[in-house]
């Protein structure tokens, strides 16, 4: 299988993202988390414009141990009518210590005139220069051609002459960049298979989904025989985003017969995306192919069944393959047999023609209704199943419960909650303190509890989300909230209606006591 | 230019997909909005499976008054060893009394065999049997071949007899469907072509995007002749979506020379993409090209100076054709000349070496740093700006609130407020209730304010948004709060940021004020 580097531009490109800010702690850990993903080049800032990036490389000069990635620092060719030698930014390059950089020029004489306002000729003067001089330092280059499809369509000589100065200055690897990502694949296979007559395996593409076909730009060009891929592992990056490497690494490497990552970092991709998304704090898509939530997930009745019957039925790939696994989801559209599927996970033993399964479909979709979302709430959907067919005893009452937030004129603000739960015939009245009411209400409610239950000290809010259901009409909506808990060892989410958020907040804090408390108590009851 | 029809089944495929769920009333006006956005056909459910979808087309009927679109109602081919004429879901689908049906049936022999459980010839019977009965009643027939490609791959000999099954019983469609949605361009290219060839006119393409390339694998099918295109308009549908229809219409109709929709509906794109996305409650991906909140954005330094010397450099297409506009986004990473040109939006005459400059960018850093982001909250921006140059004049203070909430174990919950503003030298301290301790503060905060400013009472929040930024941290996190308001005739946002939901709400609710009534100032002075 012929092997296609990946390059990884999450932390450079991909900061360019609206709603996208890393601290140097989160890159960190973002470029951890791409090594064990294998990809091979992880491009992490420009040094020279940013000085969180330079503080970056400083750190992971010092702390940040790669098993299989390299860092690549990223910057700019030497500024026009001047030295190599003598420029800021391709001394900061140096200065990373890094073994490879990156060094983007222009491709396109319409942006050589228009928008760096130099000639051409002193343009090719700066590639070669610039890449002369850092790889005559020892570094392995990747040169950036930079509008090089737009350039070539204008004229393709002058593309070309770009790409040459940097192979004939000592470039490693000439990435043909898509940079305003307006192209389609038929003329990127093109044009990129001339690239690589030219300059055979020193080819890269580099591609933005602006017109929605940078995963299939990205493809073509491979097949034209680039043999380096860029874009950033869950798409993020300026306008419409990057190639999206995850998709591109899945679909060269489990279907289309090419190599990128080693075989054991495929089953790694779900759990590489969301750990990027998480630390990012972007929202993965659902809809994702190969990692997204949904990805696997079915609705439709008939899909439902079919999936039940072979997989691969509606299924292109083995979930499991990429880490992620099938969904059953809920809702009006995937019929009985879907929805029982979900509850026979809780209650195994149930049948289809039991009784009680007909007024419990009836309160879910009930639920369902009033703006519930069990999809991401598995645990408040095991106690509505487990309240609703008799089998669960409840561990306690809560009986009252009364928030205060307080701000003075100089923006002193308080939060306190004062709860009364009751235990069998023992009740406990306390109270707490918080951040906000929703963390006061946290507090004092555990801590009454833990008066009974002790186990419930280690529980702890790890995410708390708020959705409002009816944009439109804000103040008098529903509001959902979505609270995931965890006691070290396991992770699971509660789920909240009411049109007041702390009410719907506490419905969300009593399931996911309740589960902590089931599930402790069938571990005992276990041999 | 060649014409491609566009068929939208964001009512019905879209409906498949993970949290989309819609009333009858979200499915008319979305109906409405994909006229408007001139789709030629709506598919718009499944009549015989979802009570939701017969009540739809009861009501369509009657009230739904469409310029352009046509409405298609979708079911699935008789049941086997049956007649159509017996066939319920047949039955519902002439009952709809639309002029169009659309009617699937499998076109892959593994899937009859495996998953239908019955013979390929009974299955062909299926097909000509349900598309003869509905020709002959009248009806436009569509036939969508499910399982297409991948039948094709398995047994070409039988996926086209499925097609001419159809095509013989009169048919005027013939959808090609990537049901799996595991295709890539160049088959979905070569098989289209086979089909076009023994059924020229007669093809249309239906992709999935499960390998991310739905939209290049639709736009290979269109230049392998089909002149057909299914899909929903903001990519909805199971698992990772169906073809996203606004990417393909702006791709085939700005750039590659075909007429999909009326020349003025292009620039309506963006909105109906907004629209469809609030009525559904899912929110519209930023990235999403042409018609995403970040599709014409620019954060790079370098990118922003070359879109300000001419926006061609970095733009692929005009914004305004597709109903979008440009942007240029605050960051680390954009540099002090994007800053400055947001600056001068609201304040125009500050040069760019005014010594106040310094003080506010740092200000406006510092305020991003603490997880401000004036991204989206421009009112909050501009309330910064003009409070740090000095030149605003604070219409009141916030001299204290209080707010509790309550609930008792019968689940009884409320919400009341208390506040204290001052206007000069004048206080009033005023109370209000709530469906929320939110919702109870902006009331008694509106209702103390009114006294002064009468303007007020005709402003409403209209969106709340509440994001927790550190997850992982959950109770301690920063919480930023987004409140849209309006008063009728204009909607803005506003920001704030704290531990405390109350204390982030309380800044933006005030922020939200002050900009109402600076900017009805500001109205006063005009002439």
């Amino acid at each position: 299988m012929k092997k296609i580097d990946v390059f990884d531009s999450t932390l450079r490109d991909g900061a360019q993202g609206e709603g996208v800010s890393f601290s140097v702690e989160d890159k960190l850990a973002i470029a951890r988390a791409l090594d064990r993903a294998g990809v091979d080049y992880i491009e992490a800032g420009n040094p020279h414009s940013n000085p969180k990036d330079e503080e970056f490389f400083r750190r992971a000069a010092g702390e940040l141990r790669l098993s299989h990635a390299r860092l690549v620092a990223f910057g700019s060719t030497r500024r026009r009518d001047s030295s190599a030698g003598e420029d800021k930014n391709v001394a900061a390059l140096l200065e990373t210590g890094t073994a490879c950089v990156a060094v983007f020029g222009k491709a396109s004489e319409w942006q050589v005139r228009e928008v760096l306002g130099t000639t051409p000729e002193e343009n090719l003067r700066m590639i070669a220069d610039t890449v002369a001089y850092l790889a005559e330092a020892g570094r392995r280059v990747f040169f950036d051609a930079e509008h090089f499809f737009d350039g070539y369509k204008h004229n393709p000589l002058y593309a070309m002459q770009a790409l040459k100065a940097a192979a004939d200055a000592g470039a490693c690897k000439l990435i043909l960049c898509d940079t305003n990502g307006g192209c389609f694949p038929d003329e990127i296979r093109a044009i990129t298979a001339e690239a690589v007559k030219a300059f055979p395996g020193k080819i890269g593409i580099h591609c933005h989904d602006d017109t929605g076909c940078a995963v299939a730009d990205t493809l073509a060009a491979v097949e034209a025989g680039a043999d380096h891929v860029q874009g950033t592992y869950i798409g993020f990056g300026e306008r419409c985003g990057n190639t999206n490497l995850s998709t591109v690494i899945a679909d060269l490497q489990l279907k289309l017969g090419f190599q990128c990552v080693p075989a054991d970092c495929i089953a790694r991709m779900t759990g590489a995306a969301r750990i990027i998304s998480e630390i990012s704090n972007v929202r993965l898509s659902h809809s994702m192919p190969y990692v997204g939530k949904s990805a696997f997930a079915h609705k439709g009745g008939m899909h439902v069944d079919g999936v039940k019957k072979n997989p691969s039925a509606f299924e292109h790939v083995d979930p499991a393959a990429v880490g992620n696994h099938r969904q059953i989801l809920l809702s009006e559209v995937s019929g009985r047999s879907a929805l029982i599927a979900k509850i026979s996970e809780v209650v195994p033993g149930l049948t289809k023609d039991s009784p009680e399964l007909e007024t419990l479909v009836g309160e879910l979709k009930e639920l369902e209704f009033q703006g519930y979302q069990f999809e991401a709430a598995t645990a408040s959907f095991e106690m509505v199943v487990l309240k609703e067919l008799g089998r669960f005893r409840p561990f306690f009452a809560l009986e009252l419960f009364r928030i205060i937030g307080e701000q003075d004129s100089a923006d002193r603000h308080m939060a306190s909650a004062m709860v009364k739960v009751r235990v069998g015939d023992r009740y406990e009245i306390t109270a707490d303190e918080g951040d906000g009411p929703v963390h006061a209400l946290d507090r004092a409610l555990r801590k009454a509890l833990e008066v009974f239950y002790p186990n419930l000290a280690g529980v702890r809010l790890i995410d708390y989300k708020v959705r409002v259901m009816d944009t439109g009409k804000a103040t008098a909506a529903m509001v959902r909230v979505l609270i995931e808990s965890s006691d070290g060892e396991n992770a699971w989410t509660t789920v909240g209606v009411s049109t007041d958020i702390i009410n719907a907040s506490i419905r969300a804090l009593v399931d996911s006591m309740e589960y902590k408390l089931y599930r402790d108590s069938l571990k005992r009851e276990a041999p």
